[in-house]
């Protein structure tokens, strides 16, 4: 578990609903995360990996939806979620330049643990999202490898979830470790160091009154959120409101007598939404589409070169692979009560944006690049942003 | 009930699948067509109205979809049936001048039938979709109006639908008057005379086998689809696999003594297709998109001009409007049994293009323009065609 | 031109680009821009017609793009727009109901304007995009009629505009009036009384060095925005990153003694854009797409309810309608500088929304129904503003 | 150059327009393709590599556009050129589970030739499409190597192509193999062998008549189209019209004394089409969307578990990775001509989708399954298909 400190311990609390109980992706029954980072020098790099359910993904698949914010990004497999609305493999984050070799790897992984794809049944549609890390870490030079991704995979495997499963018996999530840690190790967020974030909500849902009853019955979801942040122009920040950006700025001048460049935005960032609301695909992809207003409240202009992507999965009303029945049941929302997770998805998304700048250390990486940490200014500017 | 001759009728059979009972789009139990038609020299013009349901489609919502083939066209409607994924309203068909005025007299009658729209409740979506009649009707004219489209609307509602209803006896339903009727009065097809047409098909889908079962029981389902035809170039008529267009012009060129233009294709194809079938709101846009097949199957290039437009709907899994409940209970149908509609659509829409071509007789419109009739070289063309 | 105050008015200045002349849509070159208000006592909506060019814009038709950010919303005309990328007609705002009526009026206008359409030539596409402003509107009155929009549309044409035309006499533009006027008479944004709001941005493109010179020339372009806005919840009020919507409350309540309900989001925001920006359909759907950051900024979680509808022109590389050449030249800005019309687009959207607010006046409407206006709250806000 | 014969070798000729020089996607000028084939036994299958100009199509990016006919494909790259129009790396085709390797490789390449990629630009956007060939081929062993994928794409860099170039002389393009070559090793069509086919068309496109000009000047411009061809069934094929598919797996049951299974369709097609015709974004993927006409034509239903891409491209209007100018000029097609690239496109794809059947031979792969080749019949058949 992570020991770094998070935007609420700060004080600032984000949006009106309640978080999950470790206020991480992992509140979401059966979703696991584990990383792998690369860290050395030049080289700052790595591989998260998500599972979105606890046990065989491709023999049960959740359903998937993806917004493209901004398209300019290099991720694989998102063309299949769109049309069939089911992911069927982990979900990988890497470097940009590292796409290609996680996918292959991932193959690989389901390859092992699916015998009948390619043979009795048909192929697999690996999901690997991106950001380009070139800023601190050699990406030219490829240092994520094969293990790493298979790697990074079996941590996220055999990581305990708190989805009750057949026992019945609830277990304690595991909380996602943040900043600079898998594929976030080199990322940078409004030219502070970034990387990985999360964030939850509780979202409750009630009932209709039946007859006799005093008082309507509400059943208990949760909506979880981990971005991968690397995106951003320093001056554009905002914390819960406050445009905190040229504040920063001019702490880090004087700490470092340096003139912090307005460099054009590069970048991007990957958000990846889980939740166990029963929808159809439809609401989920109306719901992912509502991570823009999280992003867009920490400072985000969407700039151009940013490849803003929205992965989003639910694992209620799930497709088994092998299934010979004519028709599945589904439970759906009523579209009345979409607002709920709209706001769930808006406030998570911010919260863990912040969260991957609370979080990340300052890092050193290749040619002399560096990134200062949010966290160094945070006591500093706190008497700005409780204003 | 039309006594038009059909494709069918002259021993041409589309495709492998069994139509519905009547062939028509009525055989989706609760859908209900009229036609208002205004036709008098060089006006050439009208109505058609579908009823997507037989009660109440305001109180009791159809899933609906949307595949844009080529949005050279000004429905109005269309982007919030994407967005919902439901239909609200009846759906009209008529000239492309006359939708704002369709769509007020639609609104009028919504509002009447609806108290609490506007009051208690929000507003309400008016779908109308349109082909351009320019070439026969004095479409400048706008001769359509507010009494021809309540009528229409009117005359649909009180028609007999197939829906079982509450009692449980199906009623047999009406069958739909093809060609120059309603919407159809003016439009062109190929350079013939189009307009309205339809078919059906029935869907059978196997369940799974239960243990100690011989055998898997299956369910039918019934698609249905209407087409308002105005598009396409005589050359590239197609019929069951024949290019039959140069030869029905030489028949044409033969009783005229006319030079028929080769001119540019203008115009649209209207495509409405209803089912029962239980499926997500994905999955129908789905088949939607496979109108499309069965369009290109009668010659299409879908010419730049056209405003191809495929509207479809499912009676299966509706949207009540004043719901508390937190969810609803949805079948969906097995994605890997999507071929099954995917066929019926294409084969449906096929024949619903020819059933169009086969009913139309000769018109002539405004300023002695004229469409020659397929009907009228059907018996002389027949030999080709059977071949 | 309006005497109302503005957000600047008050000190408050929203991004960091330079806004045009007046800071207005039409200041965007040969932008037009008028009003008919029909407000009284329970009857509050109207229409506001927005001319894209100086003269004839079905036979030079501008540039057009759309973004739907959340399709729940009965617009006219958009799906051809998408297709085709050009906008024929002056653009009509007006109130849910009335978008039939109007856009019947407008086809009737665009007849009698262009004698080809429906008889040489094609049809035509009417643009009409709409909210809901029952709330304070009897909308089930239909109050608009055809004399109200013809009458929007023959002032709009008269309007002086900026656009220096052959003589090369540039004109002074004219400013839009805001708030409660046109389409804006009945509409609610915040919870407050909402309608009609407008900015603009200067966007300065460097071109590359030439060989020999000193320093890079650059040319100024405009982008501006006109916004009808009829969204968001009281509590999520937005400006200039304070959360000041629960102060702006209890004042009401001290002043009212009355209990405002935190009622569910109902409504919806259109936003027009124009610029004389030379680029490509593919850009300008992008710049279209960063309006939501402006909106959000203010507040909006993009609700269920609220059909968020961007609708961009750019005046440069139009298309002639009767057009022989094989080919048209095109300049297209170069996808670097994409960034800037990217924030012109988000600060005048934000900037535009909270004009729509601090011009228009408290109002009562139908049933007892009523809002309040921010401008009786901004001098008591302004020292939480602006701390 | 491919001895195999071609669909037209046989007297069939598809649509009215006349084909390029080789009648091959290389007519267009600059275009460049490669094979290399992996066949072995229960190995089948391989890397086809296409250029999309001659020299560095990075540093100087072709316009490009997708439709996604059906989306159940695990391509890559392809939202990239969605949100950028521009294509900047090599087009591979390989198999489904080889996709991630050939990025990876495709990489590897691009950071080669670029040293300024990840250091002082940006990242690169790897295009690989894909189908399933696990019916032959061993996909599970993943026999495609970096070794194969850097030969293909090194072959296509040297081979000739059509482009003038600086030096003003024009050269004979490479006839492009067809059949069972590079990725079409392993593929199976309507049950047959399939694999790569090609085909182009001439586009002339008329000027309009100057003042005192007697007669309109046009130039001509080439359309090509490269297929991957592994879909359909083979009851379903059509070849000019003519339902064939029957009349095969006659002589097929002849024979061979076995029953040819109707087995479900799998599989996907990828449609590459080039052009040197000048458009806007818009415009280029208008007539990709048209490919799925010529695809319709030889039969396809648009099967569920087909995943049917289209990636066109255009060697005109291109984009300089470096690029200080703030615009660039671009000559656009007028709209008026769009039905000319429609039916070149719809043509070439019907052809090139025959051409891929009609050079395949006899395949037998892995565990005892073989596909017959249509060709091995062809001779057989022509008198039902010319009647």
């Amino acid at each position: 578990m992570s020991e770094s400190k998070r935007i609420r311990d700060f004080g600032i609390v984000i949006g009106k609903m309640k978080p999950g109980k470790m206020n991480c992706l992992t509140d979401v029954p059966g979703v696991k995360v584990a990383h792998v980072t690369v860290s050395d020098g030049p080289v700052q790099t790595g591989v998260t990996a998500i599972m979105p359910r606890a046990d065989n993904v491709y023999r049960h698949k959740v359903m998937g939806a993806v917004d493209v914010i901004n398209g300019f990004g290099k991720s694989i497999g998102l063309m299949q979620v769109e049309e069939l609305g089911t992911i069927e493999t982990p979900i990988l984050l890497t470097n940009t330049l590292s796409v290609g070799l996680a996918a292959d790897a991932l193959v690989e992984y389901m390859l092992q643990e699916n015998p009948e794809i390619g043979t009795v049944t048909g192929t697999v549609n690996p999901l690997v999202c991106e950001c380009n890390d070139g800023y601190l870490n050699d990406i030219r030079g490829r240092h994520v490898t094969r293990v790493h991704v298979l790697e990074a995979i079996e941590r996220a495997k055999s990581a305990a979830s708190c989805d009750p499963g057949e026992t019945g018996a609830a277990i304690q999530p595991e909380a996602v470790s943040e900043g600079s840690v898998g594929a976030g190790a080199g990322m940078s967020c409004y030219h502070l160091k970034g990387g990985i974030g999360t964030a939850s909500r509780i979202m409750e849902v009630s009932e209709s009154i039946q007859e006799g009853e005093k008082n309507p019955s509400s059943s208990a979801f949760t909506l979880g959120v981990l971005v991968l942040t690397n995106f951003g122009k320093r001056r554009d920040l905002i914390i819960d409101g406050k445009k905190i950006g040229p504040e920063v700025t001019s702490l880090e001048k004087m700490d470092r007598q340096a003139l912090m460049q307005d460099a054009p935005e590069k970048g991007s960032v990957i958000i990846v939404m889980g939740m166990n609301l029963p929808v159809s695909e439809r609401q989920l992809k109306r719901i992912a589409r509502r991570a823009v207003v999280g992003l867009v409240r920490t400072g985000s202009y969407l700039g151009t070169g940013s490849g803003d992507v929205v992965l989003a999965f639910s694992t209620a009303n799930g497709t088994p692979h092998f299934d010979e029945a004519g028709f599945n049941t589904w439970q759906v929302l009523n579209e009345d009560k979409m607002d709920i997770p709209f706001r769930a998805a808006a406030e998570a998304t911010e919260e863990a944006v912040l969260n991957s700048l609370a979080a990340a250390a300052y890092c050193q990486g290749r040619d002399g690049h560096y990134r200062v940490a949010l966290k160094d200014y945070l006591e500093r500017i706190l008497p700005s942003l409780k204003h």
